[in-house]
C-alpha cells in the first residue's frame, strides 16, 4: 500500500471512528449504543451510507445486518464474508466491533478503487446488536445467520417485561423469518474478523498483530441463596444464616477458580442483589451472577462440578442453601487452522510481526464458524481496556488491521474450496474445516 | 388480675393482633404496613377507635402520633407516657411495636375499666412510623415529640425523589409543625414502651419478661469501592480491579467486627449494589450498605476506625479505592436506672421471673428519654425472629407483659418526681435521670 493511500486510509478510519461516536446514548455513561436504542437504529444509516460510498451494494437482511457487497469476477464462486458490529455495551467505548466494520468496509474500498477485482464476492457486514442485550442475548445477527437463534430465545424479556420477539417487530423486522437470510444460505469460501484485543497481551509484548487460535467458551450462572430474614440489632452474630456472608464466600471462590485455571481461564462475579430494602434486616435472599470463561474445553468443562461444591460447601458453613442455574452462553470454537495459516502468511508478507492468541471475548465469529472456515485478526488495545469508556486503539494499529485483513482476504480468494462449509439439520456445525 | 379478666385481656390481645394485621400491602411479603403507605393510613382508624373503646380521649398530633389519654386525679401532676408504633418494615410481621400499642391500649382499658384512676394522666400513644423507611429515617413521631426532627431530615427523599416534607404534607401534617406537640410540653413522670424482644435470649433461657438496661448505639455506613471496568473476558485476573472482590472483603471484615466485639455487638452488611448492567464488564463501582450495633459505647466508638481503616487494606489488595460515608444513627442510651428499679420490683411482686437485658434494636424510647425517665419491658420472640413474616410471640406472653406494664404504670404514679426531664437547648439531653 504506497503512503499516500495509508495516508487517506488512515484519515478515513479516523474521521470514521469519530463520527460513529457520536451516535450515543445521552442518558448513559461512555458511547453507550445499544441494540435496538434510538442512538443505534440513527447510526445505521450513517454505516449504510459509508458502504455505498466505499462501492458496495447495500441491503438490510432479514435477520437486521447490514450487508454490503462488493460483486467478484464468478459471482457463483463461494463468497468471502468479513465484518463486526457497531452496537456497544452500556458504558462502552468507541472501538470494540467498530474497528470490524469500518475496517471491512476500507478494505472493499480499497479493492474497489483500485480496481482489483476479486474472484469471488465479498461480503461487508454489520451484524445485528452482538453485545449482550437486555434480553440476556448476544449476537443476535449473526446467530440469526447461523440458524441459531430459537424460539425460545424470542420469547425472553427485558426487565420491563417486553418480548425480543416485540422488539423485532419494533425495529421493523420479521421475527418469523430472521433465518431467512440468503447471503448465509450461500457457498462460504472464509469468514475473517477484525477486532481489537480487548486484552492487554498484544500491547505489552510490542506487537502489531494477533492471530485468534480459538474463541473461549462461557458458562454462565445464577447463584440464588436462601438463608434467614432476622432482626440485625438482635440476632447474635453465632444465631444468623446471613446470605451475603454467604455470596461474599462465593465472590472469593469464584475468583479462586479463575486463578486456578490451568492453561487460560477467568471467573467474574458481575452483579449482586438483595431482595430486602430495609437497612437493619439480616439478608436472606441474595443472587449473584457469575461467568467463568477458558479456550481449554476439558477444563471449562469442570467448572459447573467444582465451583457449585465450593460455593455450597462454604454457604453451608453460614447455615445459608443455595441454588444454581447454569447456562452455557458458547462452547469454546476453535479457528480453522487454514485460515490461521494463510493470515499468518500474509501478516509475514507485509513484514508485520503477530502472534497467536486465545480470544477471551465472544464475537459474532463464532456464529459464523458454523457457516464457514472462521479466522479473526486482532490489533492491540491501549492498556488492555474495554467495554468501558477508556477503550482505545490508535489509528496506526487500525491501518495495520485492515492492511492484514485485506493481504488475507486477497489469500483466501485464490484458494479453491469444494465444501461450502454450510451446517444442515443432517450434519452438525462443522467448526474446525481446513481450507484445502 | 382475676382469671376471668385474664382471659377477656387474652382474648382481645388476640383479636388485636389478628384484627391490625389485616391492614398491609398485597403487593409486598409479609405483614408490610409501611409509613404513609395506604394500609397504614387505613390501619391508624382502627387503633384510635380501639383508644376510644377503652375510655380514651384520643387525638392526633401534630407530629401524626395518635394519643390517647386517661384522665388521673391531679391532670396538672407530670403525666406517664406508654405506647410504641404500630407501622411495619418491608416484610415483616404482627408483633414489632404493635404488642407495645396493643398492650398499652390495654392497660388502661383495664385500669379505666376497674375504676382504678391514676393520680396522674397516662398518655398512650401510637407513634408514627419508627421503622427505618424509604426516606432513611426512623422513629418520625417520637423524634418530633423530643424535638429531634431536623429541617435537613425533612429534605430527605425516597427512591422517587419525593421529599419527606412533601410525604408528611400529603398524610395532612404541616412539615413546621410538627414539633408542636403540646403534650410532649408539659412535665412527664416516666416513658414506658412494652415490645417484643426481637432476640432468642429471653426463650432461650425460658424467661417470660426482659427489663432493659440500654438501647444500643447504632453506627451505619456506605462504602463506595471504585475498581477498573475491564472487559470480563480478556482482563487475566491479575491485571484486574474488581470492586466486587473489595466488597466481598468487606462483608467478611464486617462480619469479623461484629463477631470480635468484647461484650455486646452486631455488624451486618445488609445490601450491595453494583452499577454495572451487563453481564461481562469486571466491576468497577460497587456499594456496599452496612451497620454495626452496641450498647458498649467504648467498643461502638472505636468501630469507625477499626472497620475503615481493615476494610481499606483489603481493598488495596485488590487496586480497589473505597471512600466511607459514616452516620451515627443513635448514640447508646440507657434506661433510667429508677424505672428499671420500679419494673423489677413490680414483676418480682407478680411472681413473674425476669432478667436485665440490653436492646439491639432501635425504638421510640430512645428520642422519649430525652423527654421523660425512660424504661422498656421486653417479652420473648419466638426463635427469636423479627422483622420477618415469621416473627410471633404468644398471646399468653402479651398477658404477662400487660400484667407488668400496668404494674409498673401503677407504681411510677405514686412515685414523687420534681423534675420535668425535658431537655432545653441550654442543658443537653438527659439521659440517664434516677427517678427520686
Amino acid at each position: 500500500m504506497p503512503q499516500s493511500v495509508q495516508t487517506e486510509t488512515h484519515d478515513r478510519l479516523a474521521t470514521g471512528v469519530a463520527e460513529l461516536s457520536t451516535f450515543r446514548d445521552d442518558d448513559r455513561p461512555g458511547w453507550t449504543r445499544e441494540v435496538f436504542s434510538e442512538p443505534y437504529r440513527a447510526s445505521r444509516s450513517w454505516t449504510a451510507a459509508r458502504m455505498r460510498e466505499a462501492g458496495l451494494e447495500v441491503h438490510l437482511d432479514q435477520a437486521g445486518n447490514i450487508v454490503g457487497r462488493l460483486a467478484g469476477r464468478e459471482s457463483s464462486a463461494p463468497a468471502l464474508v468479513t465484518g463486526s458490529h457497531t452496537d456497544t455495551v452500556d458504558g462502552g467505548g468507541r472501538f470494540d466491533g467498530v474497528v470490524g466494520v469500518l475496517g471491512a468496509i476500507e478494505a472493499a474500498r480499497l479493492l474497489a478503487a483500485e480496481g482489483r477485482q476479486l474472484q469471488r464476492d465479498l461480503l461487508v457486514v454489520d451484524f445485528l446488536g452482538e453485545e449482550s442485550n437486555a434480553f440476556g442475548l448476544s449476537c443476535l445477527g449473526s446467530r440469526s445467520a447461523a440458524q441459531e437463534l430459537t424460539p425460545a430465545d424470542l420469547e425472553r424479556r427485558d426487565h420491563r417485561g417486553v418480548r425480543l420477539a416485540h422488539a423485532y417487530t419494533d425495529a421493523g423486522l420479521d421475527p418469523a423469518k430472521l433465518s431467512e437470510v440468503p447471503w448465509a444460505r450461500r457457498p462460504l469460501q472464509a469468514f475473517v474478523e477484525l477486532h481489537i484485543e480487548q486484552g492487554p497481551t498484544l500491547e505489552k509484548r510490542g506487537l502489531p498483530l494477533g492471530i485468534v487460535t480459538a474463541i473461549t467458551g462461557i458458562e454462565r450462572f445464577i447463584a440464588s441463596f436462601s438463608g434467614s430474614a432476622d432482626h440485625a440489632g438482635t440476632t447474635s452474630m453465632e444465631d444468623r444464616r446471613d446470605a451475603m456472608i454467604a455470596a461474599a464466600d462465593a465472590v472469593l471462590a469464584v475468583r479462586a477458580e479463575g486463578c486456578g485455571a490451568p492453561v487460560h481461564g477467568v471467573a467474574t462475579t458481575t452483579r449482586i442483589d438483595s431482595a430486602s430494602r430495609s437497612p437493619n434486616v439480616v439478608p436472606s435472599l441474595v443472587r449473584m451472577y457469575g461467568e467463568v470463561r477458558s479456550v481449554d474445553p476439558a477444563w471449562l468443562s469442570g467448572t459447573r462440578g467444582r465451583l457449585g461444591a465450593e460455593i455450597t460447601a462454604r454457604a453451608a458453613g453460614s447455615g445459608v442453601d443455595v441454588g444454581f442455574e447454569w447456562s452455557s452462553d458458547n462452547a469454546v470454537v476453535e479457528a480453522a487452522r487454514g485460515v490461521q495459516d494463510i493470515a499468518g502468511a500474509a501478516a509475514d508478507d507485509l513484514g508485520l510481526p503477530w502472534m497467536p492468541i486465545p480470544s477471551g471475548a465472544t464475537h459474532d465469529a463464532v456464529h459464523m464458524a458454523s457457516l464457514a472456515p472462521m479466522g479473526m485478526i486482532f490489533i492491540p488495545s491501549k492498556d488492555g481496556r474495554s467495554h468501558c469508556p477508556e477503550e482505545w486503539s490508535s489509528t496506526e494499529d487500525l491501518v495495520v488491521g485492515v492492511r492484514a485483513l485485506l493481504a488475507t482476504l486477497q489469500r483466501l480468494d485464490t484458494r479453491e474450496s469444494t465444501d461450502n462449509h454450510r451446517s444442515t439439520p443432517q450434519s452438525p456445525p462443522v467448526r474446525h474445516l481446513e481450507l484445502p
